[in-house]
């Protein structure tokens, strides 16, 4: 537990659905997501074709594919009444939704490199640093190198205020699943338009937290995910 | 942890791929997954129009229907070489697949109302006992009464020495997120024909081990889902 009502006699607000951003940052709005994307469209080609992907084709993803996979894996449907919560394209247990989506941009068409975070409300992405961050990111995911030839990889950070100020303690083993049925939702939306990826939990969390400069208490990495085309 | 090698000095013997059964059971073999079967095939349609479903029609679930639910939340595509792991319709750390899903059968075409357990290796079933549980698993699921209404549930038990077989305690979150994907694709199933489904981590842990005659250590309730067909 981190920062529930019981631990630190907070008032017992619940907590933004979004992790809050600074205003003056450039918003990168993402397509909009039509069926027009999809390369294979069947559910059960999909899931029947579905395995884990370590190698990639050097293609570039495209801006709407990027945005085809962050809709499916975390893309808010509605807003509930006094913004109580959000309803996405994955389920999660009370509609906590206790994640955020950074992304390792490797290799996207109109994007420089860079790790950014996908503003799920507004469907959006802002940039919070610029470079080459591939090495780092393999590095922190225990050297599996794999990842240096992704086009993008996806990291789900977890905020457990989010599931604790309704769940306490209960909280934790539900943001677990929830995480799941994210990467779940990303393998079979790669499975969609040719892209391949590869749930990842064995990773160095320190580094890893410190790659997205997040405090590993309030904010951790849970899970990662590179996606790139398949040859 | 409950038995892995360290604590209690077992040979490290790769465990079973599925839990042994009486070899004298009757094995009901489930319908082969043809795309026959879908009502909506689209994935992004089914992505766009998932829900979680707490109200259900009575009508009655096909055996096919079953299959193809049974199939894609936990189909053996392959054995992996020296049955050292099965490669499945959803990933799982490792390919560990620390899982053994379970039915509380209500209303499905063909079966006798009781508990079966899904034999993931030969796609069959095999009946566990025999009679009305839905009352009893309902007030396992701290009295959400709604599952009664529904054709059948799924339970799914985990088998954590299958986990901590090759990751010790680090198979713990894996588990967790391992059964996070399974969900999430029985949602995604659900929403190809015309039912609907929840998540449910809500549940009194030593009731529904004991509906299920498990030991709840070696193995125990991990997350459960109704169906049912929708209105």
């Amino acid at each position: 537990m981190t920062t529930n009502c019981l631990t630190k006699k907070k008032n017992c607000l619940n907590p933004p659905l979004e992790k809050p951003y600074a205003n003056d940052l450039n918003q990168i709005k993402l397509p909009e997501v039509t069926n027009d994307i999809l390369q294979t469209s069947n559910v059960l080609d999909i899931i029947n074709a579905r395995q884990s992907w370590r190698s990639y084709s050097e293609e570039t993803l495209s801006l709407p594919e990027l945005s085809f996979l962050l809709w499916c894996s975390q893309g808010v449907k509605k807003v509930t009444a006094n913004n109580y919560a959000t309803l996405r394209t994955v389920p999660s247990g009370g509609a906590r939704h206790p994640f955020e989506t950074y992304l390792v941009v490797n290799n996207v068409d109109s994007l420089k490199k860079g790790i950014y975070r996908y503003l799920a409300l507004s469907h959006s992405l802002i940039l919070i640093k610029e470079g080459d961050f591939s090495h780092e990111t393999a590095s922190a995911a225990l050297n599996q190198t794999f990842l240096c030839s992704s086009a993008v990889v996806f990291l789900w950070t977890c905020l457990p205020y989010r599931g604790e100020w309704r769940y306490l303690h209960a909280a934790h083993k539900v943001m677990l699943l929830d995480a799941g049925h994210v990467c779940q939702n990303l393998y079979l939306a790669c499975g969609a338009i040719n892209c391949g990826t590869c749930g990842i939990a064995a990773y160095d969390q320190a580094s890893m937290d410190k790659l997205l400069d997040i405090d590993g208490s309030e904010e951790f990495t849970v899970y990662l995910a590179p996606v790139g085309k398949l040859k």
